[in-house]
């Protein structure tokens, strides 16, 4: 098929991104021609711009233009309760939850069975902010997988000379889930995790 | 959820694109922060540049960077063939058949049952091309629906004093197709187009 070649290379850029197939590149592109002038450059300037402006805090990881960030700078959040997550989309989810605490984001991609980069953790922030002494609490909001739980020993193991209590995020049923089609593993742990009603 | 504003603002107009919700939003803005420089740029002006070089070809209608597209210019086209459709992305889809004629886009979006758009239509151009006098046949390929249904009418009398042959797309099973879950009027219309085996 020959496509005009601006066209084809905004398609080819399109299908880089995650989730967006041939046909979906296609449609967006089609989207994209259709839109104003100004429209498409408002676009193409907000992933230049977020690019431009938004990095790690250098406080807790979480993505952000000022510097320590929004969330940081919060009068009103916990200082007792430090919520540790893999990555910034997390402290996403769990802000949704109206989580009042403060975070620390890990912000690497961990494959730790395969070639350990545990060492990426920027160990010292972290316990530099438990040193700081308001910590009474640091829930481990990690992924329910292997990585999750080889990186649980490790920070458990790194934040104990600070005689804070260290959680972990409840395992059960999901809200709305079905027993039958739960897997052993988290049924197991729903069982053995079971509130008095 | 306090979000960095650049950021906010990525998400925002990534959400004005067709089939992205606000979680595949989140998602692609995640990803594009997480891309080099380099490659967020090319990005961004692939949306800009696309859209400031393509164009619709002054004779067919066909999305192109050159004037008259490639399909027009390019000689081994079947000149006796004139393939009518709604939009360019009807053509990417024919295109992909190895259909060897030409085109005339219609490029509207038609609503025509409410309120006419016909007008629109750019028949002058359209008789120009097949006043040339090379065209044996027109084929219409408009959307299975009414307003396609309305639009093949309101075309073959545009045509008629040209004394072309008239073509539409043939209805009937879509191939991998099931005939239990077929509605009532394909099935009709596989029955009356039925060929001898």
């Amino acid at each position: 098929m020959k496509l005009a070649q601006p066209l084809q290379v905004l398609i080819d850029e399109l299908l880089k991104l995650p989730t967006i197939g041939p046909k979906s590149a296609q449609r967006l592109a089609m989207f994209i021609l259709k839109l104003s002038d100004d429209e498409a450059r408002q676009l193409a300037f907000s992933i230049i711009d977020a690019k431009r402006k938004v990095f790690p805090c250098p406080i807790c990881g979480y993505l952000t233009e000022l510097s320590p960030c929004l969330i940081c700078t919060d009068p009103h959040r916990d200082d007792t309760l430090l919520c540790i997550t893999e990555g910034v989309s997390d402290v996403m989810a769990i802000e949704r939850t109206g989580f009042n605490g403060r975070y620390f984001v890990l912000n690497k991609e961990f494959t730790l069975l395969k070639g350990s980069d545990i060492e990426q953790i920027d160990v010292k922030t972290l316990q530099e902010q438990i040193a700081k002494g308001a910590v009474q609490e640091v829930l481990l909001a990690l992924n329910p997988d292997i990585d999750g739980e080889v990186l649980a020993r490790y920070l458990a193991r790194v934040i104990a000379p600070y005689g804070v209590k260290v959680t972990r995020l409840a395992h059960g049923l999901p809200v709305g889930g079905d027993i039958e089609y739960t897997d052993e593993i988290t049924l197991k742990k729903a069982i053995e995790g079971r509130k008095e009603f």
